[in-house]
């Protein structure tokens, strides 16, 4: 096994390639990156001797399959659900495959062709999902090793800024993909409290966060995610009574974003009419009806339970939602409309350093004993381009295409990073690149 | 022309083939009810000598072709999505038809082949939409005729129970169908008010009532429809600056629903795990989290804001929600839990009276005057059989009928009762059963 494909040369790609490349040239392997646009591909590969960038046109069904035929490990970037179609070509060409993505049905479907023909499809092997796995399972075997029985397990994560390039009201800015931020949530939370399973609609679900202090750097806010309750069997969890995934937000960003949901511009579902005539002011009083006030923002007020100069209505008029300036979209949704606008107030600037945390909360009983084992871990980019996100995403699956290439992985078919031949490894080399977790173990 | 075929007998089709039988022996027709039990097409047949019924399976073709066939004129009682194929059949054979159900976009697209064979297709012609259209159109045209600049409409309908048969706290019982009640207003009322548009997102729609005076029966309450700009253009009030369409609750209704879809019990969307196992009690507790109180009761009061024993409280305990009950529906969603809980608490009794409020409101200047010209219609059921619903939605499509079969209907193609020819003689007729609109106007 000498070749690598990597399918994806977007701004997630970085870190895998700089990794991937160090590698050849010491293993002497050979890499191709592929991507829409060669250009991109190009300048990633830099004129790297163990590398070379192509042109590809993924809907192209042989071009495609020429390129996966002369490779050995292949990794996707693609959207997610481009995913199945280059799996169906590692199935036919007998490759392995490598993704960050989410495990579609459809993927875990093609599990026992990937099995007979011996073949290592991994996916969820980024960041979350990725590390997170790998971090809790490290951590949860290491307890019932220990004879320790779990009784909560939750897990936050989030993108962040980092404080020194926090600069605005909500203390966020866009480390990933915006369209993904603006529709957080949407559908209702499911969690498990004291053995009883808990939901929260996405009307409430941003009013519903709660403080948490993350070791080394204070107070945040963490709202429920949807899939809680995904992963208890894979984790080996099965009968835990309380278990919480969350997203970790700044302080004060959770009010402000619940505000947005309530006015009901996080909505996708319909378009507001004449859009590209409107300004962001008059899009707001159409929101409003019967509320007392004298102006769009006493109303908006009133309708959000606020006073007009909150740190609520501040961040709002801060966005600009209270401006005569023109939304120059036609017949967009608000959800469109809103992501357009925090795309220009929440960029990136180049010099911006990113921040990813992400906090487990391990409670078990050891010898009659509570115990509360908290794991974290917080890693901050260099600049906007070597950002934290593209490393935590890029180095898990770089350090597994390395594993894959020198036979270390023994299992077979559609995974995720749960088992110990992976995450050991994985993790351990991820603190050679300041990827490591912090402990901390409390009695309760 | 003397055939006619009712396709379903369930308990909207009393008073149209009570009244088509009526018809049907003055003027010699043939009557033919159609339904998948055929015990209730016979009931509502009752050895009339002028009819008779049939068992039919709408599902299969050539039973459906033949009955059609033999008709002159088709009436479609069947559920909204299958009126489409028996179109289809109308087309071929060249028969009338006559339907209650909102037009479809399919439904519209065979105007061109009815209008080809000369064939009448009307839809909407019950009561909301049906009667709701025809008074309009009969009001704005009027209006209009005597020089009037229509400035805004505003139209309300609600299926109601009658004051002497109100006997429990929601003042509301189930006169139509249970599941459109419960997810009555998902998704964005839109509307227009002094030139602009309005949105009022689900999550606040029950909140944004406004009160309504009905003449003669005092003060209800209003909540804004989907669906308000609609039939600006065939009811000829392209530039109208304000229109509303909404429907009647009585007083206090809003507030105690809005509570419900609040908590999350109006959702759809996903299913409650175990939830046969569960009490309505213990699903309460499910929605709560982080509210304070010592009982499910008291953080249910604080999350919807009441105090604990507030008239919306009130209304829930009154339904169960709080009682040590076990569900018994399977993996149901909030929804359905709901739906099955208040299919039981608001039953119309035997004797029961529904009653049907239909209220417009004309804002028109004429002469340089501001007016306002208030159209009501109150009609009561005799019992829970013989409703008010029926009799408003089967009247009109039972006079139509008789329009046709006489030949007093010139227009053909797919339309909806907004033309004088149809509009004026049916509102007529009408009269005759009692339905009839009281009339005041107000200067402004």
């Amino acid at each position: 096994m000498n070749n690598i494909l990597i399918i994806g040369a977007g701004r997630s790609s970085i870190a895998l390639i700089n990794y991937v490349l160090k590698k050849a040239q010491e293993f002497q392997w050979f890499v191709t990156v592929a991507d829409a646009d060669p250009q991109l591909a190009e300048s990633k590969v830099n004129g790297h001797p163990n590398g070379r960038s192509t042109w590809l046109d993924v809907m192209k069904v042989n071009d495609r399959k020429e390129l996966i035929e002369r490779a050995d490990v292949v990794v996707s970037l693609l959207p997610a659900h481009l995913h199945l179609e280059v799996a169906k070509d590692c199935i036919r060409l007998k490759k392995h495959l490598i993704t960050a993505s989410y495990v579609s049905k459809e993927m875990y479907q093609l599990g026992n062709q990937a099995r007979e023909n011996n073949l290592i499809f991994m996916g969820e092997m980024g960041l979350d999902p990725g590390i997170d796995h790998m971090s809790a399972m490290q951590k949860i075997e290491e307890i019932k090793e220990n004879g320790g029985k779990l009784t909560a397990f939750r897990s936050y994560t989030g993108g962040l800024i980092a404080p020194e390039s926090d600069d605005n009201p909500w203390h966020y800015k866009f480390t990933w993909n915006p369209r993904n931020v603006v529709t957080a949530g949407r559908g209702t939370a499911q969690y498990l409290e004291g053995g009883k399973y808990k939901y929260i609609p996405y009307r409430r679900l941003f009013t519903k966060y709660r403080p948490v202090d993350i070791q080394g750097m204070g107070e945040y806010e963490v709202y429920a995610n949807r899939d809680s309750l995904l992963y208890r069997e894979v984790y080996g969890l099965k009968d835990i009574p309380n278990i919480l995934r969350g997203t970790i937000r700044a302080k004060g960003f959770c009010d402000a974003w619940a505000a947005l949901v309530k006015i009901g511009l996080t909505n996708g579902t319909y378009p507001i009419l004449d859009s590209e005539k409107l300004t962001y002011h008059a899009l707001m009083e159409a929101f409003t009806s019967d509320e007392p006030g004298n102006s769009v923002k006493e109303k908006i007020a009133h309708l959000i339970r606020e006073e007009p100069n909150s740190e609520v209505m501040q961040k709002l008029e801060w966005l600009g939602l209270f401006r005569k300036k023109k939304i120059n979209l036609p017949n967009a949704t608000p959800a469109l409309i809103l992501e357009e606008l925090l795309l220009d107030k929440w960029k990136l600037k180049k010099t911006d350093k990113d921040m990813i945390i992400m906090q487990h909360e391990f409670e078990y009983k050891l010898k009659g004993k509570k115990k509360c084992l908290i794991s974290t871990l917080v890693l901050k980019g260099v600049d906007a381009t070597d950002t934290a996100m593209a490393r935590l995403v890029g180095l898990p699956m770089g350090i597994f295409v390395r594993l894959v290439m020198q036979g270390q992985i023994k299992t077979t078919g559609v995974n995720i990073p749960v088992m110990k031949q992976v995450y050991e490894p994985v993790l351990e080399e991820l603190k050679e690149y300041g990827v490591e977790f912090i402990e901390k173990e409390i009695d309760l």
